[in-house]
């Protein structure tokens, strides 16, 4: 199986975590599923996701003090692999697992995914549990002195054939399951070894090694980031998506921010290979963290931020809680136009960028289509323009479309240009 | 102009440095482009490029306690432009500059290449002297600060609008004289600084502005390496070729770490985006630097980094002095089946790589030709084999040309594998 | 001749950089020497020393685009030592260098100190100057590659026995005119270099081999800072005193800063070796950059400052023009009780230090008396407190006088506190 | 309590580790502890010092694949304190501890003390144990992210009250069991977190605490290094002595290098203030770790690291099996001259330092006496010397003693010369 047609254009789907932290549960899942199903899956929306922990008792539960509680009990089976808490997900018990939850959300023709640390629980390694079809125990496998620097339930896994065994053994639970989608945490930069971030390269291997042999076409997606630049070919040949930035909230800071990553990794979208500007900030967000709130981004940011990740071709992963979606933001993720610049064939490159302003083209080498799009990052309002030179187009005279009011205008000079509020941007698609 | 145009393939020429080191004159080169125009032209081979310090009066004549003699004498002209030093390059009196050679070149069917430092004269500087078109001197457009960290002879230069008029007006003259190919050093990498080892990135769009301003066709080659995998955007966008490497000598250690920075820089190889792998050490070298010497590399290592720079699309610059070239080297210049692989419609992609071995594959994405390379990077025989899944080829019987030899066999299990002597490789093409 | 023995206490003095920048002449040197010799000379001020550029003709005279201008003219003698510019010292002619102001500075009983950058002048190596007592010409003894990253006028000097001929007579020069103190500058920390700032190593050395050599204490101080402290014997070694900060200014951040660069060189203030807190930026400031200003300390601030670089034991060297001098100001100088801790005898000890809040104490090991200062750190009205068992203290009652008020009071439990304003401090004597 | 006052002189001693890596037993620390009563206690060595991992209990049985075998089985008492292997020290059974142990070595009127890891067991995390006198469990003070880079027993403690109790009932223990020094590890330079190496520094300070309440004197010795030589104040200020190097052991490498880290922190020696060299590799080594042997330094070599180590003033802790001592082994133990210099009092000085030579001196500012020490670092026969001058004495003529052949004899000129064997040195008390 070639990884790259398992992801053919970048993954559009929603993850729990942004509203949910770690403590979302069966039915909040369901009811996100149904509401994709119903008012965003024509637009190719598909991947329902369950964020971090949902194998942990507790979690949650001491909020203020831990994300994470240490050394909690944990949901796991005789062969050291996590499984789902049966209180929040009670469709697992008896060993089913996620299979029933992830043939319900088959059933409404989307797919299902999962979050997972990497590695093997401590717990596991300190109590010697048994690794399937593999003659040595977890104490064995684990690698006392590879950890996470912000999650404490697991160790690293040893670069060994005992280790792949333990990983094939996850990846096969998984594939029964029917999970489509593996979103591995603290593995695209392990930052706590800042002088070895990739220190579990090994384990992505185990992980792409793992999915190969399990016959089931599983997307796999890295974080967190921000991604290393210099291990690029390696995400590459090995992972479908893998994070370029920590974790992005709804601050303008890190959207400005995020032009400087895209600048960064402008070359390096093909497909089945995403570099991923992390989930979308939008709508209801935060219950899980102790405060729910709207985002914080205004309406012009979150144009902004759907442009620069649509043009650059990030997967595009939902935060908001879906049944609270109001018709803003529902239209900001189904504008097909926009939507359309979503494919590897569309090559995004960056013309220019400083403090006050991003030029940014894409171009579809399938369809032919051209894209601009102006950024205003200024905190005023200003004028931001584009010569046709720089993009390659010697016209003098052009037609544009802007995507996001569908309004066509003839461009009479070699200067595409406009007034943009702070923050604000403009997305055309030009016609020669 | 699209800059890519100006290299559709990875340049092919011979370089003064190796041999001549400082003190190249014109008889030699003339010499040289005879023998090439002669003897390798028909294969693809194409500039002569004249290395470092044709400007400098004295040059190599303390060789062994400098290799550049600080605060001696250059030849510059009014508008403190570096010029060729008369004594060496006698056509060059009267402001003729390199015109006559160029030309001379250029009749052999040949295209001429030259080697600058970036920045200005620091000469230019202390004098004040003037800047073509400019209305400042150029002690305000030299920048104090900005030295190079092995080099005496030049300044950089301001980030300026004056700054971009001396790059302009130089430019003006190379085109002038007939200049092809520009190889501009201290700028890839300025390694002097190294928490900001892409000082002058400003210098390499200035110099990229001033081409396209000049009209002339001019290949931008940046030195030296190794170039920053993080600024790899950057360099696709304004060059069209950048080292990969620092100087690349007759060393197997530097041979052997030639894999790794072909590994980081495995998929940047583009229609006129060449990362460089450096000159390739062959034949007689050295006689500048105080010891002419025939290549230290056996036969095998030859032919393992000809294999490498081939099938990874590294420009190839000879180093040797081609007058002196015996048949073996000619014969490693002159494969044609090998310099097939030289195009960038041939992708390469490094299958796998540990200390004792190396496997690279590529595959032509316009005839579909395939190729499969397998080295022996241990200090022993060793029997190097990939398996034709790792290929992403389903079949199991293949047919094998072997690129050097021209031999032809039927593979007939999934296993291409060949006994390989210490650093020796082999090359086929696979017809399936 | 023991270096330690030319500064027994550190050195206090005024200079002339944060009133008059590069522009200082002499007969504001010489006013502001009368001032201290009627005011302060008493108190033990005594150095009158002349910062950066008195060698430069048009220092100053583009001082919005230049602190110093490029490649500008500078007054040098034929054996490619500056001298000073005869505009600015009408003294220096002839040759007289800057003898004459000398002898006018010791004629008041004060010393005479001058600043210097390390190396040799650039246009001396360009133009191939003499050295005296040497055969070979400054091109053969400055390092092309040794520059300043912030100031153009020099070259770093080789390691070699002609580098060193050139500073001995430089040495001897400046002995000649009565030099008393020398601060030289990009030498603590040579910052264009951060994987090796103390690249100008073997220049230290160099230079105290010159002093040792001509015969005159002649105090050697070492900028800019911040100073590395892994380099602190070396500093001991060879010089009197050096910066552990880069330039300080009448800034709360900075001067909060200074408690921590205090605590970091706490034990290594002894006789002759002084870490250096910098100038003391008090009354009339800024003249010469442009602005002329009064402190931007606060009162609080300013007695804070005394107290810490006093009770620490830094050097005191007077930013302020002396002939403006407020009586507050005075007073912060020419407090007896506060000087008094001014020795290598009183050992400063860090009790505690956080973001709110600093306690030192200090033990004078010959007369044994005992200070304690706390300071206020934080922006809010706030009560500090020292045990007096932190202080090795065992008694319960102790007396305090107040070094700034005078006021002595009984302390009858073992706590010493005080309420002290937003950066505001006390400092005690304490009675056992 | 003055902490300094526990260490007058830098400790004398012998440790477990070099010769039982981490298998050494009740028996074993007997019968070394007897030999040192009787022949080396009269010159000063006085402590007995139990290594790494006593209360494992199957410690050394994996030792091909693991030095530390993780997750495996510890003696723990219902406090999550660590207790002494039952099996190997019989005498701890019934809750005894090391209290006999300690009792017997007291009786020989020799000192006990034993290694710890910084933290709390991982395995009271995991199974939240008890604290002593605290209202949490283990796990609430364990850091799950704060973890050894190479030993997997313990996890780091939080900066909490409730971590402080737990430190203090850790040393309550070991204090009623009559120890009087503790090696800790793992807090010294924490050297998994190449970014923050001291990111125990909260655990020395309250390791520190948790003495000064034990009311008992007990050494702070504090692993492993290197030291960071910027935090000196820190341990200057709450420990004994701190390790100035990685692990040192019997190679020429390892000891030059030793020369450049008493440059380093030459001038940090003081009363109860010792920058340690690590322990003595002499006599016979190994065993532990699977291979007995006898030291590969030569005689010149041992009797210049004993040489540095005692002129240096770094501790001196025997590695050998004392039970097995040869006479020329003793000889460099008891040299009363030679370990005369072991005091804060002598103050070592180190003269110069390159890669073939050192020169060190020392003067005792009590006695007067004087010392210096040449050593000859180069891999052939050389003449080392040093003038007077260099060493502030201003004589002629000087004798000498000869500290380790006892011979005296007079040095009329200024310079003090000796032609030594490759690695070997001489060190001469001077007398003027």
């Amino acid at each position: 199986m070639n990884k790259n047609t398992f992801a053919q254009t970048p993954p559009m789907g929603w993850n729990s975590y942004d509203y949910y932290d770690t403590t979302v549960n069966e039915s909040q899942i369901k009811a996100n599923a149904d509401y994709m199903a119903k008012y965003l899956k024509e637009y190719g929306w598909e991947y329902i996701i369950i964020d971090i922990q949902w194998y942990a008792h507790n979690a949650g539960s001491m909020r203020k003090k831990f994300q994470y509680i240490p050394f909690s009990e944990l949901e796991i089976d005789e062969y050291s692999r996590l499984q789902p808490d049966p209180k929040r997900f009670p469709s697992s018990i008896n060993g089913a697992g996620f299979a029933p939850l992830a043939k319900y959300i088959h059933s409404l023709g989307l797919k299902f995914g999962i979050h997972i640390m990497r590695g093997i629980p401590r717990t596991a390694a300190h109590n010697h549990t048994k690794i399937k079809d593999c003659s040595v125990t977890a104490d064995m496998i684990a690698d006392p002195s590879s950890i996470c620097g912000w999650n404490p339930d697991m160790y690293g896994v040893r670069n060994t054939s005992e280790g792949q065994a333990y990983y094939d053994s996850l990846i096969e639970l998984y594939a029964s399951w029917g999970v489509d989608f593996i979103k591995c945490d603290d593995i695209c930069n392990t930052n706590i070894y800042p002088e070895n971030q990739y220190s579990a390269k090994h384990e992505i291997e185990m992980l792409a090694k793992a999915i190969q042999k399990c016959g089931r076409p599983i997307v796999l997606s890295l974080s967190p980031g921000p991604a290393l630049i210099d291990k690029a070919w390696h995400y590459e040949k090995y992972a479908n998506m893998w994070r370029i930035t920590d974790d992005f909230w709804d601050n303008w800071t890190l959207l400005k921010d995020m032009f400087y990553r895209c600048e960064l990794w402008q070359n390096h979208v093909s497909e089945g290979c995403y570099p991923d500007c992390d989930m979308l900030p939008l709508g209801y967000l935060g219950k899980g963290f102790g405060e729910e709130r709207v985002t914080n981004f205004t309406k012009d940011e979150q144009q902004t931020m759907m442009t620069l990740w649509c043009l650059f071709g990030s997967p595009l992963m939902l935060g908001a809680e879906m049944t609270k979606l109001d018709d803003f933001t529902l239209s900001l993720l189904t504008n097909k136009k926009v939507l359309a610049m979503l494919t590897p064939d569309c090559k995004p490159k960056q013309i220019s960028l400083d403090d006050t302003k991003a030029i940014w083209f894409a171009s579809n080498n399938k369809t032919n289509k051209k894209y601009v799009a102006l950024f205003n990052l200024s905190d005023e309002i200003a004028n931001i323009s584009v010569n046709l030179e720089e993009l390659d187009i010697l016209k003098t005279e052009v037609t544009l479309t802007d995507l996001w009011t569908n309004n066509s205008s003839k461009n009479i000079n070699k200067i595409i240009s406009k007034e943009l509020a702070p923050h604000a941007s403009a997305v055309y698609e030009i016609y020669l």
